[in-house]
C-alpha cells in the first residue's frame, strides 16, 4: 500500500508519525512544503523538511516541536555579537550542520530533492521525503510598513517568526511559483497512491503552497486513490501555528467548514473526497464525505487513531 | 611611529602582542599570511587572520594558541554524523560564526580586506589587520600519494592539520600567486613604515608566502625604515609549528643562520637589515646586523622584551 501525505512542518510531522504507526508496512511518501525555505547567514534553511526529518528520525525537540533535541545556540549568539542580521531566527548549533551540508550540496549543483535524500540517509525517517519542488518558491507576505504606511513584502519567516504573525497580512505571494515544477517523483507518487492525505497543516501557507505548484493540484485531482483532508481548525481556532491569521487573508472563514469548502470536492473542481473535522464540529462540504473524529494529536495513540480514521475515510 | 609586522598565525600573533606592549602609542599594521586560507563545508576560513584577531582581541584559547576560548564542537560533531568531509579540521562553534560572516560578505562581493576590517570592528585588535592580498593564494603541498606512489598536491591545511606534516613534502606551490596583488594599504604601509619586523613565523609557508605576493618583497626592500627579522629557529629546531619540516623542502638549513641567509641582506638583493637569533645561537649573515637576544615568548614580559629588542635593532 502506498500512501502520500501533503505536509507542512510541526502538524505535518506529527500526522506522519501517526500514519507510520497506523500502517507500519505501508510505503509512505511525504510531499513537503518548501515555501517557508529561507536563506539566512548564507545558509539555505528548509524548516518544514527539517521538522519532518527530525521528527520522524527521532531528533526533534518534542517540546518546541521544531529544531533539534538538546540544542545549543553558540553560533547564534556569536553572530549577534558580530551584529550579523537577522538575530530573530532560531539557528541552533546542531541544526546548523544540516544547513551547512545542504547549502554546500546546493552550491555544488545538486537539486534540493537529492540533497534531502542525502540528509535523510542519516535520519532514516521511514518515509520517502520529497520537497514539493526543486525550484525556489518562497512565500512572501505583504504587510503595511509601520514606518512609511506603504505596502511592503517580507519573507514569510520574518512575518511568522520575527513578528509572530502580528502584522496584518494583506496578501501572500508565492515568489517563483510560476517557474516551479513538482519535485521528482511527486506527480507519480500522487497519481499512483492508494490514498492521498492532507495533514492538518496550514491550508494557506503549507498545503496551499504545495497545491500551488503548477501540476501538483492536477496530480492530486488525478490520484488513483481517495483524497482525505484533516482540518487544522478545531472549534473555530487553529490547533497550532497561525492558520487563523492566514485564512482571512485569502477570504476563507476560520472554521472546519470554511477550510473544507476552500479545498472543495474533487467532483467539483476541488481536491477532496473526504474531510475530517473534530468531534463536535459541523461542516457541510458539498460532494465531500465529512466525518467527525477526534483530531487532537495529544499523544501517540490519539495521533495513530487520527491517521487510522483518515485511512478509513480513504477506504484503505 | 608606524611599525609594520609580517605575521603568520600563532607566533605572529604573540609577537604582535609584544610589539603592542613595547610601544603602546605606536601605530601598528599587521600584514598577515592568507596562504593557509581554505574553504571547508562551504565556509571560507582564514586561520592566520583569525588567530591574530582573536589573540589581540582577547578571544583566543591561550592553551591551544588558536581558536576561541571556551570553544565547543557541536557543529563539527554533527557534520561528522552526516559523514560530511573533512572531519579533521577543528571547526569550533564560536569560531564558525566568524566564518559564516566572512563567507556571506565575500559572497556578497566584499574583498577580504573589507571583510577583515568588518570582523575586526568587533575584536578591536589594536592593530590595522591587513590580509597580504585580496586574491586567493593557497599553499598546496606536493606529496607522494601513499596509494599510487605518484605525486599529489594537497591543501596546506590537509598536510598540516590532518597529517601533522608527517608526509614528506616535495614542494610547496602557491596556487594563484601569479595573479595576486598586495592587499589595499600593504605596499603603502611597508614603504612608509618606520620599522618592518618579521615575526618568528614560518619562513616558508607564512613569511615566505607573504613575500611571494608580487610587489610585497619589493615594497619591503623599499621600506623607509629598517627591516628586522626574528628567527623562528632556536638551537636548530622550530620553536612552534613545523618550520623544520618546511625549510629543507626549499633547500634551507634548519638553523638561525640558514633562515637568515635565506632572507638575505637588503644590501644584497635580500630583505633584512637586522636578524635576531636566540641567545647562544650563532649566525653569520653577510650584510646583516645579527643580534643574539632571548627569543622565547614564554610570558608577556619576555614577549615584550623580544619586541623591544627587534625595535632596538630597527633603531626606533
Amino acid at each position: 500500500m502506498h500512501i502520500v501525505v501533503l505536509a507542512g512542518g510541526v502538524g505535518g510531522a506529527r500526522f506522519l508519525r501517526g500514519v507510520l504507526a497506523a500502517v507500519p508496512a505501508a510505503e509512505v511518501t511525504a510531499v513537503v512544503n518548501t515555501g517557508d525555505d529561507v536563506t539566512l547567514h548564507g545558509l539555505r534553511i528548509c524548516p518544514d523538511l527539517d521538522t519532518v526529518m527530525y521528527t520522524l528520525g527521532d531528533g526533534i525537540d518534542e517540546e518546541r516541536g521544531w529544531g533539534r533535541r538538546g540544542e545549543s545556540w553558540t553560533v547564534k549568539d556569536e553572530l549577534a555579537a558580530y551584529g550579523a542580521e537577522p538575530t530573530w531566527f532560531g539557528l541552533g548549533d546542531r541544526d546548523l550542520a544540516t544547513h551547512l551540508v545542504r547549502t554546500r550540496m546546493l552550491d555544488a549543483g545538486y537539486p534540493l530533492s537529492d540533497v534531502t535524500a542525502a540528509l535523510a540517509e542519516r535520519w532514516q525517517p521511514g518515509v520517502r521525503l520529497l520537497p514539493m519542488s526543486d525550484q525556489r518558491v518562497e512565500t512572501h507576505v505583504v504587510v503595511t510598513d509601520p514606518g512609511t504606511g506603504r505596502p511592503q513584502a517580507i519573507h514569510f519567516q520574518e512575518w511568522w517568526v520575527r513578528h509572530r504573525a502580528a502584522l496584518d497580512a494583506q496578501a501572500f505571494v508565492q515568489v517563483g511559483v510560476d517557474d516551479a515544477r513538482p519535485g521528482p517523483g511527486v506527480v507519480e507518487a500522487l497519481t499512483s497512491a492508494d490514498a492521498v492525505l492532507f495533514a492538518p497543516s496550514n491550508p494557506v501557507v503549507s498545503i496551499g503552497t504545495v497545491l500551488g505548484v503548477p501540476g501538483i493540484r492536477d496530480a492530486v485531482r488525478a490520484a488513483a486513490g481517495r483524497v482525505v483532508g484533516v482540518s487544522p481548525i478545531v472549534e473555530g481556532a487553529a490547533l497550532r501555528g497561525m492558520a487563523d491569521r492566514c485564512l482571512p487573508v485569502v477570504g476563507v472563514e476560520v472554521s472546519a467548514e470554511g477550510v473544507g469548502r476552500h479545498y472543495g470536492a474533487r467532483s467539483a473542481d476541488g481536491v477532496l473526497d473526504a474531510w475530517l473535522v473534530h468531534t463536535g464540529d459541523q461542516a457541510s462540504v458539498p460532494g465531500v464525505d465529512v466525518r467527525a473524529v477526534p483530531l487532537l494529536m495529544s499523544d501517540p495513540e490519539a495521533t495513530r487513531a487520527l491517521a487510522r480514521a483518515a485511512l478509513d475515510a480513504a477506504g484503505v
